[in-house]
């Protein structure tokens, strides 16, 4: 548990481009930093620190004012760039007026924002996902707080062996088929990919509901974890109709996208999407709030670990076959927090 | 005040046999440590570590299967002596599968628990308590959650000097009554013994509802303290009959058990029993409940006294005279607490 | 911000003399000292420690019983000196049988306690404020609990350039008018003065309700500090009819007391009273009301500040030029509190 320590120099999801319209502001907080999210009248969106140069009041409980953001206490204003362009009753502006300005990309319906040294922060670095913007795909959003680490997150999304117990009533399907699945994970340059198949299996009731298989199916598993965010594929095709060699044709797909953005060693900023592709009128209010379920269950589950973590971190824990995927990540994890201490240490 | 430090070789009150019926389980905080307590479907009940070997998930939010719990998040199962018997997905147990068992009693419906080293958990030095055995007696119970430490409590039970002031509309009766009424002490092997009587007094309320004494009475309280529960024996027989010679035919008892299992330095588990011997059908509803609300008004005592020590755990107490009984008892958990210390010492 | 660090030598306000009628009593907590205020049934108020010098039981759980207070866990009877004057079954009391006793005053309606060396508490040194006496003025009062560091409730005050900002929809009036008014800050003996001057100005609208202006006015604004009340004096009379030159007949004056007493480093309590001239028949609710709105709006502006600077203490802050007179506040309590620490230096 890497629980206080964080990965700085990355591309983090802030939150979803719906979360403001012009005018608006949101104060939110990523390791362990306040920021403002706020959006000017001409549609830009950015990222302040979240705390008046003056007298530390959060700008968040002021306004939007045109091009910039207006603390409630004294009217200080500030641009996007974290100067401060109005100081009321006062002529000059000091350069000392400012707070800091994260870099901040919109692409694809997601707010990416940049915690680490700004000169690092390489908008060709933007995670990519195209199905948001794939007219063959139906997707919603949610914001989820999890009181638990972000390491603890996506262990349990890099390990879906636990839902036939957490989620027997939903996606869990049966527990014997799980068990038998192989797991098989590989390490990639800058992630991981878990692959796990369930070839001939009974459909789970989700989706018998959402796509109308009549016999078995071939099922799969796909996630793709990097720095940090998971893409997780699952869907299923009718038993022998080719899935595994690349077939997926007239099957069912749900693409879960996962942004996980620590907010402080035991609470997660958790967004996620899901997208199907096989559905005509969008993502049905059932199929999304039974997902929105779903994620609940594991939210508590993050709760309760955290609980017991917080009392005792010290006490050992096991691996068992499954964590593979998860013991990958957090393999990675632990280098990329070993290289940026290193650079840290660089810096003289 | 050893807020934080426990005794740890002695067999502590778990709770009720009553409070988990085959198949159910439940957690608690025992010296700090998180307990499961769960029985199997043969009757059987167990105290485990509450946290899994795998992931520290709590096992209390797992479900009994049988002679094993469930953890809820893999599914991994323990047997009652800690082992894991099976971790889905894979053919081998390690040997480091295993949570921590407590040895567990159950004994006229109480279960009894042994936090310390488990060699020296002797079943033979479990507390005996037959009065809830015993077909003369009616008995019914309860388990409060107490805010204050543990010897905070017991100070409260060994001093019964308390009862005109908090408890005046119950079972406090005549204030002065209580000033002119000699406390002796007496110290025991070990344990403490404290006795008070008020011969030829006025009857308080409870006792004139629930014996229906005419005149005044003989009464007595008895308490005897051993480490760490506390019985005591108040009672009253018409003036003169001969009571404190031994006779308390026809008399009115109420025979106190007090369990006190410390749960934090601040927190502690209050497991108490009343029993009486002159009601034909059991402890009616509006004496139980008095008792009750009399124990609740200590709780509030003992939550403000804990406040005031927390802010400023160092300031300076005074004893009075009604504290010999009391002090007694820290006297010898002082010992007790040493002669561990020492034994821990001489570990290796 | 001197979190945790208080001026001790000093008469603060304890309460409004309403706040205790005879035989009543009351907890706070000032300068993180636990304080038990209680009347007598002769009339007088007395401060005693909070912590019974037994078992640490709060006396404000207690009862007042003619010249005493009674603990309500054993029945000690503690005098308006802090020495104990009973102890139930037990004939002698003991010196050590005391807590302490804190100088009060009471004087003008305000209690005022001395929390630092008794022997420095003059009470010629009681602050005077003979508005509470003066029969051409009505005044009401209140007692607001502030989740804010005193110095920050003391800034807020000091610099009323906020008034635009946190109460556009009061007592605001019109922001420009505010930042071309000049403030000049004045550095006392014993404390700091504020002026500002409006001339010729719209009136806000509480001053056209209360006062019934028809035109313009002369607007003043007078604040005086001295350790640690605050005394605002603000007001106007018809613009031209020589305000500024000491007439102020037929104006409307509103005369605010402010004590502010430091409960904790992050908490305030705020003993305020609004005093005003000019309406025959006390101060209207709508008035007292509107103004207490007014101050809810800085307390929800101080908790937030208090948040962040909780967060990241360390964290700068820079002035702007509406700061002069809280500069010279906090320079001021800078002074007395190195003097406070020299002085207790020499205590041998």
């Amino acid at each position: 548990m890497a629980g206080g320590k964080y990965l700085e120099n990355l591309w983090y999801v802030a939150g979803w481009s719906s979360d403001l319209d012009p005018g608006d502001r949101v104060g939110r907080t990523f390791l362990e930093r306040p920021v403002v999210l706020w959006r000017a009248h001409d549609g830009t969106a950015y990222a302040l620190e979240d705390r008046c140069a003056h007298r530390a009041m959060p700008l968040s409980a002021g306004v939007v004012d045109q091009g910039a953001i207006r603390c409630p206490y004294h009217g200080l204003e500030f641009g996007g760039d974290g100067k401060c362009i109005r100081i009321p009753a006062q002529d000059r502006v000091p350069d000392t007026a400012r707070v800091r300005a994260y870099p901040l990309v919109e692409k694809q319906g997601l707010m990416w924002i940049w915690m680490g040294d700004p000169g690092r922060a390489d908008k060709a670095l933007v995670p990519d996902y195209p199905i948001h913007e794939n007219p063959a795909y139906a997707w919603r959003s949610a914001h989820f707080p999890v009181k638990g680490n972000w390491q603890l997150l996506i262990d349990n999304l890099m390990d879906l062996s636990h839902l036939p117990y957490i989620h027997a009533n939903t996606i869990g399907g049966n527990p014997e088929l799980h068990f038998k699945t192989k797991t098989r994970s590989e390490k990639l340059t800058n992630g991981v990919r878990v692959v796990r198949h369930m070839p001939d299996s009974v459909p789970p009731p989700t989706y018998v509901d959402a796509a109308g298989f009549k016999g078995k199916i071939d099922r799969w598993q796909e996630i793709h974890f990097e720095p940090i965010n998971i893409r997780i594929h699952t869907g299923a095709c009718d038993a022998g109709s080719g899935a595994y060699d690349g077939n997926r044709e007239g099957g069912f797909s749900m693409l879960g996208f996962h942004g996980i953005t620590p907010e402080t060693a035991t609470t997660t900023h958790y967004f996620w999407s899901m997208a199907t592709n096989i559905l005509d009128n969008g993502v049905p209010d059932e199929v999304f709030e039974q997902t929105a379920r779903t994620f609940r269950e594991d939210q508590e589950v993050l709760e309760l670990q955290q609980f017991r973590l917080t009392q005792n971190p010290a006490a050992p824990m096991i691996d068992i076959a499954s964590d593979v995927g998860g013991r990958h990540t957090r393999q990675l994890i632990a280098r990329l927090l070993r290289e940026e201490e290193e650079v840290a240490a660089l810096v003289p």
